[in-house]
C-alpha cells in the first residue's frame, strides 16, 4: 500500500509540461483539500519532469481558490535552465480555470562553507516524552495524517476567545504513519501549522492562504539523515492588519539543522 | 524632472499583457541593474494593467539570470481575478528569454480588527540624528540612490574577513532624493539590504538572489501617512549551506508600524 501523501501528490504524465493529479480524501480540509499537499503536488510535478535539475530551494504557491474534490492538472514549466539552477513556472487548473499559481527555483547545490545563524530554543523535550495531538472528529482529516505533539506552553487553545499577546506555536510532527522525509513531504508539513489567527484571538475564523513561500535549506542527504523521525516546526505572525496576516515559520530536523524556513500571507474576515 | 526610481521602472504598454521598460545606469549595481528595481518594475506591470485589482498583497520575483543592461518587455497577465482577490503571473523578457519570473497577489483590503504582533526594538534611536552612509566609488551606483543610515551596532564591517556569530543589519532608509514612499518603492526598499554573507563573514563575495518574497502589510493609506520619510530596515540570515543562504527581513514606518515583511533566497559561490 502507498502512503496516503504518496497517493495525494501523485502525478501521472498528460502531455507536454502538464501533469494529471486527484485531490485525496485522506487530506481533506475544511473547504477542499490541505493546502500542503497541494503545494507539494506541484512542487512534485516539476521533480517528475524529465528534464528536471537538481533539488528544490525555493517553492512559491498562490492559492486562487479553494480547490473542488476532484481530479486537476498541474502545468509545470522549466522557464530557464541555466548550469546550475533552474527556473519552473507551476500552474494548478480544475475544469480548465487556474486555481493555484507557483514558481520553483531548483539548483544542484556543491560543498561550500556552511554556517548556521538561527539557533533552537535551548529547553525543546524530545518528541518522544510528549503525548500526541488527540485525533477528534471536528478536525478536518489532514491534521490525523500528521503525528503532532505540542511543546508545553505552545499548543493553540484554550479556544475561550480571550485574545492572547503571540501567535507563537512549536511542535513535533511527522506524517502518520511515519514516512521518511523528501521535498514533498517537506513541502506540505510547512503549511501543517493552524492559522496563527486561530491561536492569537484563541477563537477559529473564515481564513484562506494566498500565498506560501517556502525555502529549502536542507539538500536530500539531510532529509535522508533525517528518515521518518520528528521535525520541529515553529512559527509565528508577525502582524495582523485589514483582512490580511503572515505567518514566518521554521522547520528542524532533530539533531538541530534547519530543514526549511517558510512565510505565508493569509486572509482572514473579519 | 521625474524621480530616478521613476525612470527605472517606467513601463510603456507594449500590446495585450506585455509592457516595456529599460534598466536604469542610475540603479547599475555589480553585475547588471539592482534587483530592488527589477521587482518594483515587475509589480509595476501589474499596478498600471488596466485589469488591475486592489493593491499588493504578496510579490515574488526569481530572478533567473543577471540582466543586461537595455531593453526589457515584463508580461504581466491576471491569471485569475475573484471579488477581492487577484492573482497575477509576471515574467520579464531580454532578447526574448526569460530573465525573471513572479508572481503576485492583489486584493481589496476592507478593515478589520487588526494587531501588530512583532515589535520594534526599544533603543532605536531616530534617523535625524544618525550619520548617512558616505557615497564612496567603490560601491555600485544603486547605493547612492539611498539615504541609508546605519543604527549603532548594526552596521556591516569591518570588511576584515574575520567571521561574526550574527548577519543582523539595521538601518533607516529612504530613497534619495526624497520620494514619497509607494508600492514600488516599497517593494524596491525590501531588496536593499546588503548580503547578509558578506555582514556575516566580513568579506564579499560572488553572491545572487534567486527568489524574492515581500509581503505588503502596508495599504496605500499607511504608505500615505509615512509620506518621503525614513523608514527602518531590519535583516538577518537563518541559515547559510552548500551554496545559499537565506534573509528574512522587515520594514518599518518611523510610527511603528510594518509595512513589508520580506525574505529571500541567495546564491553564493564558495
Amino acid at each position: 500500500m502507498p502512503h496516503d501523501l504518496d497517493q495525494a501528490i501523485l502525478l501521472a504524465p498528460a502531455g507536454g509540461h502538464r501533469f494529471a493529479g486527484a485531490t485525496s480524501p485522506a487530506y481533506a480540509n475544511m473547504v477542499g483539500p490541505f493546502g500542503g499537499t497541494t503545494s507539494a503536488a506541484m512542487l512534485n510535478a516539476a521533480l517528475l519532469h524529465p528534464e528536471r535539475l537538481g533539488e528544490p530551494i525555493a517553492l512559491t504557491v498562490n492559492f486562487c481558490s479553494p480547490l473542488v474534490d476532484g481530479n486537476f492538472e498541474i502545468d509545470a514549466l522549466p522557464a530557464r535552465t541555466n548550469r546550475s539552477t533552474q527556473h519552473w513556472v507551476l500552474e494548478l487548473l480544475q475544469g480548465g480555470e487556474v486555481a493555484a499559481t507557483g514558481t520553483a527555483v531548483f539548483a544542484q547545490r556543491r560543498d561550500t562553507w556552511s554556517a548556521p545563524e538561527a539557533t533552537l530554543p535551548a529547553d525543546v523535550p524530545p518528541a518522544a516524552g510528549l503525548p500526541s495531538l488527540p485525533k477528534v472528529g471536528f478536525l478536518p482529516a489532514w491534521v490525523s495524517r500528521y503525528d503532532m505533539r505540542f511543546l508545553p506552553g505552545f499548543a493553540p487553545g484554550p479556544f475561550d476567545g480571550q485574545e492572547q499577546s503571540h501567535s507563537v506555536s512549536r511542535y513535533w510532527v511527522r506524517d502518520e504513519p511515519a514516512r521518511p522525509m523528501d521535498f514533498p513531504s517537506l513541502a506540505a508539513i510547512c503549511d501543517s501549522f493552524f492559522p496563527r489567527i486561530f491561536v492569537r484571538r484563541r477563537k477559529p475564523g473564515a481564513i484562506g492562504t494566498v500565498s506560501l513561500t517556502t525555502y529549502f535549506h536542507a539538500d536530500a542527504a539531510l532529509l535522508a539523515e533525517q528518515g521518518d523521525r520528528h521535525v520541529l516546526a515553529m512559527a509565528r505572525a508577525l502582524n495582523f492588519r485589514n483582512g490580511y496576516f503572515d505567518q514566518t515559520a521554521e522547520v528542524w530536523s532533530d539533531h538541530g539543522q534547519l530543514l526549511a524556513s517558510t512565510h505565508q500571507m493569509v486572509y482572514f474576515k473579519e
